[in-house]
């Protein structure tokens, strides 16, 4: 490992009046200790995203074991001008984690891990950014309670980074995005000033609501070291449904109906495509499905309650009854054992890894008004058969909320989407937002939305954005060139 | 009526260079006309805040009918320098509706309060930010769908108000305070340009979160016009118990054991004391009291249900009779009836009026972390005790936040404080923060609690805030000396 000595690109450090600067990368190291600071060969784990689209070697990744260290780490980086870059788990989808350019400091929350006891009287709890999400459902299984974010990458993914994009899911719907679960937050700001805001109470009125203004600001305007959490008990029972249904319009019909009569247990409702299954099926082989027939869509539906007199695998049996009587279900199995409920989620969870394994993809994560699914899955696919005739389209999500995660396989045969990429993904933006919806769901701008954040939403907007960008981040050192230009 | 005649005031449209400037109340009466543009005598029923504690006479207050002739108003008040004091219901208890200069215009929303057709699938509802919070209700009952927030002053306050302050109420715990209830929103900003963030979707992750930016932003950021708010379907069962309960230890564990055994149901669990009670039947003859023992300790338990499959009175009665065993309860009455369930209500709900009428009062508005109610209790009595020797504390609220609307009567004989009530805020807000808890729970800052917000919050925190402020109001002309100081 090399820690100490100087490299090229920190002659920048001497200033061009000549005069000897402080070398930031001596001066990290000697602020972080050897666990403390990579250069080198070592950041090369750090540096380039989830999908491999973005990164480039930066002076070094910065690995505080304290709040203390970071806010250390970000006065000196504020005061030599090297970009501050916080990264989780890395799993960002748009390449909000990893750097741009070379004068970059990448700063690794992953040594700050720490969870606290769950308060269970209160329903929260305090934990470290670094805490991996996996990490906290299992440390919180013993106490009766969870945190009810549940999304692909929980196996890597970290609450801070989780919290800097506003991590959505799979239960949004019923227990909220992070910005919903976020009671208290301390955040280290851009000239290395710490804010403590941890209070541990839902209603908290005493000014602008900074805790929730955090939630997807994207490391662009300060480094989340520390969260209070809220948490719900844990369900004591749970049913699970798989169903095939004939059309998207169904499927809302059929959400609807279990909003309004199973509201407060339904804690799932994900949804999938024939030719996701299909895909799925094909690559990953060790994949079964359960259902005889086969159909154009269909629905995972989970409920959970806390209580044990609820009545709850007559109350799915009961609807699924109903769909099928009013032809909304075509066919649908109920979970008999954890193991086949595990097996219903790994068909939705492997969708991405089945396209993936089918070759080049384009993925787009859009928000609808639920009740305008059905007529943009059906504007969406003509319109995209349009720009690129015989695309594949494969969407699948979570129906509750309205959020698909449009992808598309290049025509059969094809082997990519011919230079289209940009054009279908504006159509798409520019299709769901005309409907009231999103093109940036729940996976954020970071670097690879910025254009379409510019075209598809209004100056006002982006100038009220670049306003709040300028009044925390002066310096424009926080996670540059992710979520807003630099000024 | 008087609309166009100039008065004193406007003598200083005139700079003092002696250049002729455009007289801002004839603007203003041309832009809004005779129903729009109110002055003299006739902007009196708009001058005090609900409490009669702050506002002096504006220069006029604005009615405009539509958001463009709000955005009017705030490029005219922009350019001639004049304070912006947008009101709702006027119910704010902290003087965070009205003026405290003469060079101000009052916006007053209320005649912007169209009510949209409620999307059943999308579970919304696009309304006007003048619309009462109860006619809201009133309008979606033949929808089989509600607005989950509740508050005492919901006859009168507005969805913009609602919005500005950050509501909460008592369905908080279950459905969220108003920042997770709104899904878009349309605001105008200071100069005038109105921000079109009226998306309908709960995942929109394209930047900033400044739809939740907004929220509890006083009205000292921008003018909210309208708003997409998320409805839920309407509970089909409901169940409501009033228990006697020895002390606030019992009634925090009750708590617990109400959401871990029946968690999904539970919508209300407020709280009110023996001395609440006592004051209330005193002067709210009409009012009697259902049952036999009397306690230090009074709860207020309601369940809903969207499913008519749950047993939710067995599941209610089985939990009193578990906190009867246990020890937790001394006495309990379920409501057999709509008329008895309203009255458990207007026990709770009567309680500011009772301790009104019983002559001077002081109101703090505190939240803890509900696990450590007990102990602040305990310890604010005895703080308060010290103080002012034979002060009479009534704290009443709602528990499953831990949101304390702890209020003071005068020790019995006495008429006032002896000038102890800023001593006695300090005291509280300062035990309630140590605990991780807040000073200003749902009724916000506004006025009244500036000095205690500079007091009780960091430099970072303030700082924060004050940049804000100037990043989104540079002139601070939006409701200036609300939230934050002016700079």
């Amino acid at each position: 490992m090399t820690h100490s000595s100087p490299n090229p690109i920190e002659s920048d450090t001497y200033s061009r009046a000549g005069q000897v600067m402080i070398d930031p990368s001596a001066s990290l190291f000697q602020l972080l200790g050897a666990k403390g600071w990579l250069s080198g060969d070592d950041t090369k784990p750090y540096r380039r995203d989830w999908l491999d689209r973005y990164g480039i070697a930066p002076l070094g990744v910065a690995r505080p074991a304290n709040t203390a260290e970071v806010a250390g780490i970000l006065r000196l980086c504020s005061g030599a001008g090297l970009a501050v870059v916080p990264q989780g788990g890395n799993t960002s989808l748009c390449g909000g984690a990893v750097s741009d350019q070379p004068r970059a400091v990448i700063l690794s929350l992953a040594r700050m891990a720490a969870i606290g006891q769950p308060d269970r009287d209160s329903g929260t709890i305090l934990v470290e950014a670094g805490v991996v999400l996996a990490a906290l459902h299992e440390a919180l299984e013993p106490h009766g309670l969870i945190f009810p974010m549940h999304l692909g990458a929980e196996g890597s993914a970290c609450i801070g980074g989780l919290i800097g994009t506003n991590a959505g899911g799979s239960q949004a719907f019923r227990y909220g995005m992070m910005q919903d679960l976020v009671q208290g937050l301390e955040v280290v700001t851009a000239d290395g000033t710490v804010w403590n805001g941890l209070r541990a109470v839902q209603k908290d009125n005493a000014g602008y609501q900074l805790r929730k203004l955090f939630c997807g600001s994207e490391g662009s305007l300060g480094v989340i070291t520390r969260a209070v959490l809220r948490l719900y008990p844990a369900p004591k029972q749970r049913g699970s449904a798989l169903v095939a249904v004939p059309d998207f319009a169904a499927a809302v019909a059929l959400g609807t109906y279990l909003r309004e009569e199973a509201g407060e247990f339904l804690s799932g409702l994900e949804f999938f495509s024939e030719l996701g299954l299909a895909l799925t099926l094909k690559h990953l082989p060790d994949l079964s499905f359960p259902l005889a027939a086969r159909a154009p869509l269909y629905l995972l539906i989970e409920l959970g309650s806390g209580s044990r007199q609820v009545p709850l695998d007559d109350i799915l049996a009961g609807a699924l009854e109903q769909g099928m009587e009013r032809g909304l279900i075509i066919d649908g199995a109920l979970a008999s054992s954890d193991a086949q409920r595990a097996h219903f989620w790994r068909l939705r969870e492997e969708q991405p890894e089945g396209q993936r394994l089918e070759g080049a993809q384009l993925k787009h994560d859009l928000s609808v008004p639920p009740g305008k699914i059905a007529h943009f899955i059906e504007a969406a696919a003509r319109i995209c058969d349009e720009i690129l005739p015989g695309v594949r389209v494969n969407p699948f999500g979570h129906l509750a909320d309205g959020n698909i995660h449009y992808n598309l396989s290049p025509p059969v045969g094809a082997m990519d989407f011919s230079d289209k990429a940009p054009v279908l993904a504006q159509a798409l933006a520019s299709l769901a937002g005309e409907m009231g919806g999103s093109f940036a769901a729940e996976h954020g701008l970071g670097r690879a939305k910025i254009a379409l954040a510019e075209r598809n939403r209004s100056a006002a907007e982006r100038t009220l954005m670049a306003r709040l960008k300028a009044a925390f981040d002066p310096k424009g050192t926080m996670n540059p060139g992710v979520l807003i230009h630099a000024p």
